[in-house]
């Protein structure tokens, strides 16, 4: 077993063009033991934005605190608390701060 | 894109011996698109366990609200808001809530 909490990991910013004020923690990765998919923790503060991008690989995404909008193809949607979302593989998707606090979502993706 | 949030799901009982007073949320699933891996919430109600039980399945764990006690194998944590934990594949393992509110958590499993 490996137990952690989000206060002891390393908050990295995404290096991404027009993803400034956007963090990422890593929390449950492959030198963790975990083969199958990773668990990350977002941090999108007030107005940051992840710009339209797309992979081969989907999202699960479970909203922790604070709010966005997250875009998927030709939807959009707006979250909250509890609010979870699956991405599809190979669609354009994006994402923004709408409120005025930090936006923070979990985001599972799998080792392909 | 599919999008929920927990107050939409159904909660549905655990029917296991033992673990009276725990009930599970499928948030994202096989039938939602999701092929590698599956989205759930659990709630654990003050004094309720999941008993000490194994299956080759990993989980990958985040604690939304409430603290416990998780175990696996010779090892036991206290967890509470913002722990998280993996708990490798064919280990025996157990939970227990000791706080006196639920005890909330993601769990992610493989679609093996």
């Amino acid at each position: 077993m490996k137990a952690g909490h989000v206060n002891e990991v390393p908050v990295e910013p995404v290096e991404m063009k027009g993803a400034e004020g956007v963090y990422i923690q890593w929390l449950i990765k492959k030198d963790d033991g975990a083969k199958n998919y990773a668990m990350r923790r977002f941090i999108l503060k007030p107005g940051a934005k992840i710009p339209r991008h797309m992979h081969e690989w989907e999202h699960e995404i479970f909203v922790l605190s604070g709010k966005g909008k997250v875009g998927a193809g030709e939807e959009e949607v707006e979250v909250g608390p509890g609010s979870f979302l699956y991405i599809e593989p190979d669609i354009p998707h994006w994402y923004e701060n709408t409120g005025d606090e930090d936006w923070v979502f979990l985001c599972i993706i799998p080792y392909l």
